[in-house]
C-alpha cells in the first residue's frame, strides 16, 4: 500500500493507477488543483492584497505549498488560515509561521495558541467577546487577536457599529491586530452580481468596524475579509489588506453550482468500487457512502440539485451524464443513472469517481490524498490533518 | 492529554473532568452503553438465536468486549459484523476470529480477506452477484460467503424468490455458508407494531430464501438478518440463526424518535465550548459543526426535527429543554435556545454536550471516546478504528 509522502516517478518502476487503489478514497487532481489556485491568485493580485488561503479543506502541507507557489511567496512567508488547533499545530509544524485560527477563541485554548507560538507557530485569535479580551491581554504568552465583525451572515461578531468593538478593541490592548469578517451568506449568491454585491456589503463593513476602532485612537493594522466566491467577485477591495479563501482549491458541485467555477475544475473526487447493479431500476450500488462522501446536502437549495455526488469514470471525464447518488447510507452508495443514456456498463469491482456536494465535508472523512495529474496514474500520496 | 487505552482510577491521582478536555470531542457514558447491550441481548436472547453485533457504530474492541460480556460471551468466541475492511483487520488484529463484512464484496477485496484469514480473522463475504460467486469459489484463500437477500429495502440483494440465488449458491459451492439480508427500511417504521411488521416480513424473506437454497440441495446453516429496530421488535425469528444490530449500542435522536430507546438512552453524545453569545436572537454558537456532528438530518423527516443536534448540559442532562443546533457550519454550531426558558447562563469556553441526531455518522469524525460513568468524570479513553 502506498504511504502519505511517497512520490512515483515516471520511470514506471512503481507505476500505481487508480484501478490498483482501495476503495474508497480520495484523488487529487493536480492539475485542476493548480489552475484553481492560480485563478484565485490572479483575482486577488489584481486588487493588491495578500491572499491569507484558508486550509479548513486542503488540510494538507503540500497543497499549502503549492497555494504559496502559486502567490509567488515561500511557505514561511506566507500567512494562512485555519480553522482547527489540529491543523494549527500541524502547519505550524512544517514551517507555516502565521496562522489566523478563524474561529472565536476560548480562554480554555490560549494557553495552546501560546505553546504553538514558543514553537514558531504565531497563531492570530479571534473574539467578538469583552470577557474574553481580557483574558487574551493578560495572557502571559504575548498573544494577538483580532476582532470578529458580522458583516450579515449572523453566525459570529459585532455590527461594525457596535460599541463594544472598541471596548473590545481597547481591553485587547497591544494585543489587538486587525478586524476580521466572513460573508459565508455569499454561498447563497446565485450570480456574479449578487456575489459581487456580498462582497461590497463584506468590505464595507469591515473597513467601517476598522475605521471606527482606528478613530477610538486603537492600531488595527489587518483589515481581512473573505471567502471563495467574494474573493474571486469583489469589484473593489479597497481598505482590505488581506482575503481569505479556501474552497475554490478544490472547487465542488455546490461552488460550481454558484457559478465560482466550472464542473471541469473540482479538483477533488471520492474514487469508488462497483458492489452492486440493478439494470432494471437503473441502479448501481457503490461502495462509497455517507461516511466516504458526507451526508452534506448543499446543493439541494441550488439550481440543480446533484444527491449526494456525481458519477464520473475512473478518469474523471463526465461519462455518465447525469448519474448521481441519490441514496446514501454508512457505506452503500445508491446511483441513479441517467435515464437519457444507456446503463452504464460497469461490472462489479469496476471503479468510477464520485464528484463531491461539498469538498470540505467530503474530504474530512479521508486521510490522505492519491494524487493524480489528469489520467488515472497515481503520482504521489499526501497526508491530512483531521479532527482536533 | 490523554491517550488511548488510558484508564482513569478511583484514586483521584489523575482525576479528570470532562471540563478539561480540548473541544470539540466524542464522550461515552459507559453506563448508558452497559444498558442498551443488556436490553438488546435480553432481546434476542429470548428467540435463542446468536446475536451478531454489528460494530459499524462503536468501532471500538473495548465496546465490542462489553457487548460480548453482555451475551454471556468471551470476545473470541463472538461473531461480529463490520462495514468496512479496517474494521475487519482492527478488530481481527484484537482477537475477533468470526467477522462478518456485510457490503457487497468486490474480486478485487478477496485477496485482503484472505490475508486477514491467515492472520485468524475469517471475514465471511456476502455477494449477490454470479460473477463475483465465481471469483469467491475459485480463490486460493478458501473462502466463506453468503448470499445477499432484499427484504424490501431495495439497496442490495436479490429476491427471495429469484432464481439467480441458487446459482449463486451452486457457483459459490463449499464457500457457501448462509444468507443474509438487512431490512434498513425499518428505520421508517413509526411505532412498535410497523416495525414487528416489518420484522416479519425480513424474517419470512430470508428464510423463504434459506429454504430454497435448501431445497435445490445446498447447504445453509447461516440465516442472517438485522437492524437494531427489528432485533428488537421482532415477534418471532424462526428458521433465523442470527441477528444483527450495531446503532442500539449507542442511541441517538433518530432511534429516540422511532421508539427504540428513550432520550436518556444516548449513550454518545459531542462536548463542545460556547465560543459565541447573541442573547437578543437567543443563539449560541459552539465549536461543535458539520464535521464534529455530522451534516446527517435524519430527523428532519421524523416525528420531531432535532436539527443538527439536542444541547444538553456537560453532565448530560436536558438543562436547556428543545435547545437545538440549528446550523451547522463546518466549525461552528449555531444553537437556537428553547423559547420558553430563560437564555442559558453560559460563558464563553462553557461547555455543553450535544446529543447527536445520527451517531454511526457522528462518531465517525472522532477518533476517540473520553468514557464517563454518568457524571463528567472521565474513567478512560478509548480509540475508534475509522477510515477503510
Amino acid at each position: 500500500m502506498p504511504q502519505c509522502g511517497d512520490e512515483f516517478g515516471a520511470s514506471g518502476e512503481r507505476a500505481m493507477k487508480l484501478g490498483d487503489l482501495p476503495t474508497p478514497c480520495l484523488v487529487l487532481d493536480r492539475r485542476i488543483l493548480l489552475r484553481n489556485l492560480a485563478m484565485m491568485a490572479r483575482a486577488v493580485a489584481r486588487h493588491g492584497v495578500a491572499l491569507r488561503p484558508h486550509m479548513k479543506t486542503a488540510k494538507s502541507i503540500e497543497v499549502a505549498r503549492l497555494a504559496a507557489s502559486a502567490s509567488g511567496s515561500a511557505l514561511g512567508g506566507m500567512g494562512i488560515t485555519v480553522s482547527t488547533l489540529g491543523e494549527a499545530e500541524y502547519f505550524a509544524a512544517h514551517g507555516v509561521g502565521n496562522l489566523l485560527y478563524a474561529v472565536g477563541i476560548t480562554p480554555q485554548k490560549l494557553d495552546e495558541v501560546a505553546r504553538l507560538k514558543t514553537a514558531g507557530g504565531e497563531v492570530i485569535v479571534v473574539t467578538d467577546d469583552p470577557v474574553v479580551a481580557s483574558h487574551i491581554a493578560n495572557h502571559p504568552g504575548s498573544l494577538r487577536a483580532m476582532i470578529e465583525i458580522d458583516c450579515g451572515e449572523g453566525r459570529g461578531g459585532l455590527l461594525p457599529d457596535d460599541p463594544m468593538a472598541v471596548e473590545i478593541g481597547r481591553r485587547l490592548g497591544r494585543s489587538l491586530v486587525g478586524v476580521m469578517t466572513h460573508a459565508g451568506h455569499s454561498y447563497a449568491g446565485r450570480s456574479a452580481r449578487e456575489m459581487r454585491d456580498i462582497a461590497e456589503i463584506e468590505r464595507q463593513r469591515v473597513v467601517e468596524a476598522a475605521e471606527r476602532l482606528r478613530g477610538a485612537g486603537l492600531n488595527v493594522p489587518i483589515v481581512s475579509m473573505g471567502s471563495s466566491p467574494t474573493a474571486l467577485y469583489a469589484a473593489s477591495l479597497a481598505g482590505i489588506t488581506e482575503v481569505r479563501a479556501g474552497v475554490y482549491m478544490f472547487g465542488d458541485l455546490f461552488q460550481a453550482g454558484i457559478g465560482t467555477h466550472r464542473l471541469d475544475d473540482i479538483a477533488v473526487t471520492v474514487l469508488a468500487s462497483v458492489i452492486g447493479r440493478r439494470p432494471a431500476q437503473r441502479r448501481l450500488l457503490i461502495d462509497a457512502g455517507g461516511l466516504a462522501l458526507s451526508k452534506d446536502r448543499s446543493t439541494a437549495d441550488g439550481p440543480r440539485d446533484y444527491g449526494f455526488g456525481l458519477m464520473l469514470d475512473v478518469d474523471g471525464k463526465r461519462s455518465f451524464g447525469e448519474s448521481l447518488v441519490g441514496r446514501a447510507y454508512q457505506e452503500h452508495g445508491v446511483v441513479d443513472c441517467d435515464p437519457s443514456l444507456a446503463f452504464p456498463n460497469l461490472v462489479i469491482g469496476a471503479k468510477v469517481r464520485i464528484a463531491p456536494n461539498h469538498v470540505c465535508m467530503t474530504a474530512a472523512a479521508h486521510d490522505r490524498y492519491y494524487v493524480v495529474d489528469e489520467g488515472d496514474e497515481v503520482v504521489a500520496v499526501w497526508g491530512r490533518v483531521n479532527g482536533w
